[in-house]
């Protein structure tokens, strides 16, 4: 039997603090993917774990690895933590949380004698934010999983265009590791793997439910650079049938595909369309039809069907436009990403866990993309543990109740424990 | 009976030889609304005025009247001409043309040694590209007619803040003239105005006519700076129902009025509805939803009721997808101007010179907004002649064939010879 033990909260606000004070860039909060806001972060960590009494080693990828021993030292271990970078001018708690509900969860046990089955280890995991700095999806956690491939080491740093293998060395770590193809972590030696992140979306507040517990990850398709060009003219001049007008040919696209997915929500399917970006291009003007728009498009399901319909739909829609308007559609390169589900026994144990300590939980799907997807994608049973948030995320105005942080670093401690046995 | 009289094309063709070498920016033709390439344009048209013998005047807003005296110097006279300014980076045709028409029916008309009944003048109107330089209508034709309003003088050119009254008195003119309500044509001393301009349009080239009669400048209701707020959030975390996305917002208003527009047509009106510039606010990028798009709205119709209707539905749409999507949308002030139809006498004096001469001419109404509707609402009988042109205006590929120009100039001579007797 497990005892009832408690995430130790205080260490984690206290953390929190610190960091937000260590990272403020005078808008919100910014630690930079291999750059000194999150070696920062990772030095914090270090420290707070050595005075925890953890064991604590870095890979060839500067991840951090810190660890309460278990009585079986052999067996497979339990891996809790999330990433420790944030998009520039982001939030305090977008990755943060993770390690420091994780960094919680062994400091409760820590103080109240436990000693679990098997290790548990808290990761700090390098470089999520991908959107923000290495266009490339979790380098970090995908180079201890062995699953970076060594041409995505020369993917650069969005602004600064240096690459990620410069670094990764400048940093002091081995890229040539990963070259050769090295690995620390696979179904081999890890139980499973638990990342509490924020939810970044508005569903548990909408609710008041103040955890989630993740069914999987979505995959996305997208167009990151497509343009729609016509022929710029005369907005007087130029009768209806003689019109080659982007910006209405980018519009229609924009209504009929929302359309669609407002159709595949009705029949059940869950999905998000986002027309990210969509901009008439420098020329236009007032008195001007415009002959080039820009836009951006990210689809995202759990779900294969959904995806492929949402596709179909748009190159469908796109042919008939570009016929019945006279213009044409530069779709660019589609980039896609394979959904991930989190593992049944970990999401049953999750629900044990929170039913156990009362706590209400959602059981529902990820929006965004998180490290716990090259978890699952690397055969190691992962779940996720999201806390009910305000106002997204990725954005200075990121907000999270203690109480609520409390509740979900609760059900990661309970987890852990009875995984660990 | 009049005689057979041709407009001296070879005149006209010097003059825009001079005029584009003299105005050529590099790119385009630059001629700035009381800037030095208007100047310029102004004095080559005054020496060939000059030398054509014709009485030379300049009022005191800088406008250019270059008279051939008729038998009847006391009768209303019959007034010719266009603007010499142009949009900058624009074509050598626009506005010029009209100008050049003028001098070569006139020169037509001395070398046959016909006097005409009254007096022709030609005009150079000043300042008539106002969607470049200044963000007022017709302000040099409006300020011969006595109809430019004081307060209108402090208008700013928009490359230089500085206000029309002070470009004015640089150039040597007299803008206290207009705040003390002088005038210097009217419905009791100008029998007609005529204006020959490049269509701007497609409509003649794609149905081969070389010549449009105009039956009407359109009016038009506008919006220049409109607004949909959303709120900027996670493309990947906001499920549907959660989400206040401003870029579909948009998007749908523009595709459901375009919709809306088709309808209006299909019903026999005549209407041009164009969001000119429609973007995504500064905030926006990829993996976030919209929080904000700008957009710019341009409807025009010869016609008042299509117009209305267009807007009717505007404010519908606006209030359902406001309550529908959880935006606000921030029209801004709303701008317009009347409808200016041409006099039906010109129109049927336009259509006779045609057939005299043999020479196809569409009935149309204009597209774009030209001094001959500030003429027409002083009450004075307007007209105009559209000449085939190719790749619009505005814009440095405007191109316009020399054949088609005599075309345009033979109706406008033969219509001055017969309406001056």
């Amino acid at each position: 039997m497990i005892p009832n033990l408690s995430p130790d909260v205080a260490l984690a606000e206290r953390l929190f603090d610190e960091l937000r004070t260590r990272s403020f860039d005078g808008v919100g909060i910014t630690r930079e993917a291999y750059g000194p806001g999150e070696a920062m972060a990772h030095d914090i960590s270090t420290r707070e774990a050595l005075a925890l009494g953890l064991e604590v080693a870095t890979d060839f990828a500067g991840n951090l690895y810190m660890t309460l021993p278990g009585v079986d030292r052999a067996a497979p271990r339990v891996v809790l933590g999330s990433h420790l970078d944030s998009v520039p001018q982001g939030g305090n708690f977008d990755g943060a949380a993770g390690v420091l509900a994780g960094l919680a969860a062994v400091s409760g046990m820590r103080g109240a004698g436990f000693t679990p089955a098997r290790d548990i280890t808290v990761i700090a995991i390098r470089a999520e934010e991908a959107g923000a700095w290495f266009p490339t999806s979790y380098p970090g956690s995908r180079a201890a999983l062995g699953r970076l491939r060594a041409e995505e080491l020369l993917v650069q740093r969005m602004d600064n265009f240096r690459t990620l293998e410069a670094h990764m060395q400048d940093a002091g770590f081995s890229p040539d590791a990963i070259r050769a193809g090295a690995r620390v972590m696979g179904p081999d030696n890890v139980a499973a793997f638990v990342e509490l992140h924020i939810e970044q979306g508005p569903v548990l507040d909408a609710e008041a439910i103040p955890v989630g517990i993740v069914t999987g990850i979505p995959g996305s398709r997208r167009h990151r650079k497509a343009r729609v060009l016509g022929e710029y003219s005369h907005s007087g001049a130029v009768p209806r049938k003689y019109r080659r007008d982007a910006a209405i040919a980018a519009a229609e696209l924009a209504h009929r595909l929302d359309e669609h997915w407002g159709r595949l929500e009705a029949e059940g399917h869950r999905l998000v369309c986002t027309f990210c970006e969509l901009a008439t291009g420098p020329q236009s003007g007032f008195t001007k039809i415009s002959g080039e728009v820009g836009f951006s498009l990210d689809v995202r399901s759990v779900e294969r069907e959904p995806l492929d319909r949402m596709f179909a739909e748009l190159h469908r829609l796109v042919a008939d436009i570009a016929l019945r308007r006279g213009v044409t559609f530069q779709l660019g390169p589609e980039t896609s990403s394979q959904a991930a589900p989190m593992d049944a026994g970990v999401i049953a144990g999750l629900r044990a866990a929170a039913d156990r300590l009362k706590i209400p939980a959602k059981v529902m799907a990820s929006g965004g993309g998180h490290d716990a997807a090259a978890f699952a994608q690397a055969g190691i049973p992962a779940g996720m543990v999201f806390v009910r948030n305000q106002h997204g995320s990725h954005n200075p105005h990121e907000a999270m109740r203690i109480d609520d942080f409390a509740a979900g670093a609760a059900v990661v401690t309970q987890f852990a424990a009875s995984y660990a046995t």
